[in-house]
């Protein structure tokens, strides 16, 4: 008897094309490494982690509740985790919301990856900020859209471009299915939109009848400067989708975020979210609503805002002091990024193997980049590190700045 | 100054046209009532949740490993949770994988969805059972999958049949994408497919290069009979993609499944999880692991065999005793459903709301069947409520069907 092995080759669809790997869920595995410093990922400092609450919620919640708690939950959420997310968001960004107008997803990633699936068929158009969230580019290039991206200054989004990349794709008869923005200490850059240009996204987006997304993970970790209106609070029109997530004032480890949508949104990602997930973890939303009902935010927030207030501080000072001339960075109020772009010839996706021999890593411009414009700049994280280590990591990477930048110097100047 | 209010009108992409609501998901809410008895969803009995060893797992967890814990983790899933998963999974089915062909899913829905993407373009086809898991349905759906869907008789899938879908599928240049099975205690007729049948599937896949797709959520539940070995164990060909969940040996609400494939495809999925939720829940994971480690689900498993064989034996009682005469039903060797066929005059989907009436539900055949042909049978699940409750149950809806069965005598029969 012949017994021939014919060994399986799948064959995938189209989409796999699209997906391209996270740059920073590659460089993750160094992130955890103890001879590497890390300003690569977007991790809160465990430091802030409420594991003493933790464990008093978790054994009250099994005693409690256990039968409930570990059984499936319904697609939408649980109810009272819901009425506890209309609390919070109106005492911390005074959005007036219903519980139906509320769904819990598996982290705000989820909610990105449903509205993109949703909002959007394959080859549309869409509207971002440039550069922009690695995440928010995955979900939607898993939906195959068309990115188009809006440059950034100092005050955020250039609405007037905005506006100018509306019309033309209206124009086209392709009118942009969503402007994606995180107008508050925004991934990557940490810069904040002023008011005016929040107005600017609203007017736009009611003259040309198009959905705003407004993702807000950091909304609450505000180091200086005044508070700005959410969209969504100044949203007149049920036109803003709004997400949040538990990630940034509780912990990422439990995946809880949700999304904010008229009602009517809310059914359809709660049917696509039955074929995703089922629903998220009943017991992470259990210990998430108790955590809100407890009002451990409120004691929790205020330390990460201290610690990363001195972290951010201590990052600036090493960046004035250390990094090469010609080099320039955002400024954040708050959050946990900020942005550095150096001499544009050095191409920062080339340059991470370099650093990571050196002992340090960062995220390349290009990973935030839909227009891939990016090349010489990179996201750079101050919550992950203690004070040492963001000095060293600083310093190290100055060095192998200004070793490039004198290998780059023309031949003809060197020989003068 | 006048305000207009324009409300946001979203328009959606195509494949909302094709996500269905799940009857299932809609009935989950009355599943919670106390007025109702509920044969309609595939919760596992809370009396079988290992509520002390979480408590005791949990406080360790945070304890011990609170910082990454908490934290966000790998989109590939836990390193130490995936040795316990191939340890698992070669003591229970005798499967030997390595780490690196093992994905960490949000439960094993997750991993359904994943598959439909990453190996269907819309409108390809696929094979699955006739009728299959409506959570497969929906997952698929949202895909935009072209169902074939294949009879089953008490042996489970039709093979004879299946070779000749895949044959004429192959004719017209559009062979199936995979075969998807639930071969043990199918979801939802409760039925084990025969070994000789089992091997078929494996020819036929082979001789027509075709993945299989085996999801085995209930396989450690087994009542009565021997145990079959999966299609997986049975692969020479690293054909198998095999499915696991803990859902059915732990507990659903912490949403932790698995999915076993080659290398290759499974960093497909990695690509595609990194755009669906970076990862599945961090804590949820260290809990699976800690409890595979502390061999709980040794115990547990026992116990839920146990409880579930007296309320499987409860129900065929009353359905012996009770139910009208011409319906048949199947008798689960292992699981959580039985499948009951009523007399052909009956809609059960039309029936639900007068079942739900007299304080009884179940889930309707046709929600399992993508050829829309299993309109007078149902789907009862015997795990979630107790003896008194099944017994009730069951003589409600047999009332209910005999009043039925009265009213559709032919006028002319009733005459004479």
């Amino acid at each position: 008897m012949n017994i021939v092995l014919i060994c399986m080759g799948f064959r995938y669809s189209d989409l796999l094309r699209n997906i391209r790997p996270s740059e920073i869920r590659q460089l993750s595995k160094y992130a955890a490494s103890k001879d590497v410093i890390s300003f690569s990922g977007g991790m809160p400092n465990p430091l802030t982690f409420p594991i003493a609450d933790m464990e008093k919620i978790m054994d009250d919640v099994l005693e409690e509740s256990g039968d409930i708690a570990l059984q499936y939950g319904n697609t939408g959420g649980l109810d009272a985790l819901k009425s506890e997310i209309k609390r919070l968001v109106k005492e911390t960004e005074n959005i007036n919301v219903d519980e139906q107008d509320i769904i819990v997803t598996s982290g705000s990633q989820q909610g990105l990856y449903e509205l993109g699936k949703i909002l959007v068929n394959p080859g549309e158009p869409i509207i971002t900020e440039e550069p922009t969230y690695v995440g928010a580019i995955s979900a939607f290039d898993a939906n195959l859209v068309d990115f188009h991206s809006v440059d950034m200054d100092e005050e955020g989004m250039r609405t007037d471009q905005t506006e100018d990349v509306v019309k033309k794709l209206v124009a086209e008869g392709r009118s942009p299915k969503f402007i994606y923005v995180i107008p508050t200490f925004q991934n990557p850059t940490g810069i904040t939109m002023n008011e005016d240009r929040r107005k600017h996204i609203l007017e736009i987006a009611s003259r040309y009848d198009i959905p705003v997304i407004e993702d807000n993970p950091y909304g609450e970790l505000r180091f200086s400067g005044r508070r700005m209106p959410t969209l969504k609070s100044l949203d007149q029109e049920d036109r803003v989708i709004y997400l949040g997530t538990f990630s940034k004032i509780m912990c990422p480890g439990l995946r809880i975020g949700y999304t904010v949508a008229p009602t009517e949104l809310i059914s359809k990602i709660n049917l696509l979210k039955q074929a995703l997930d089922l629903s998220s973890s009943t017991f992470s939303q259990f210990v998430a609503w108790q955590y809100l009902k407890r009002d451990i935010h409120k004691k929790q927030i205020p330390k990460s805002i201290a610690l990363y207030r001195t972290l951010k501080d201590t990052m600036l000072d090493a960046l004035n002091e250390y990094f090469p001339e010609g080099s320039s960075w955002s400024k954040p109020d708050g959050g946990m990024f900020l942005w550095a772009t150096v001499d544009p010839s050095i191409n920062t996706t080339d340059m991470l193997k370099e650093a990571l021999a050196s002992g340090v890593i960062y995220v390349s411009g290009n990973a935030f980049s839909p227009a891939k414009k990016q090349w010489n700049s990179m996201r750079l994280n101050y919550t992950f590190s203690d004070e040492a280590a963001i000095n060293s990591g600083i310093r190290k990477l100055s060095e192998l700045l200004k070793k490039k930048l004198s290998y780059n110097e023309p031949v003809s100047s060197a020989g003068k």
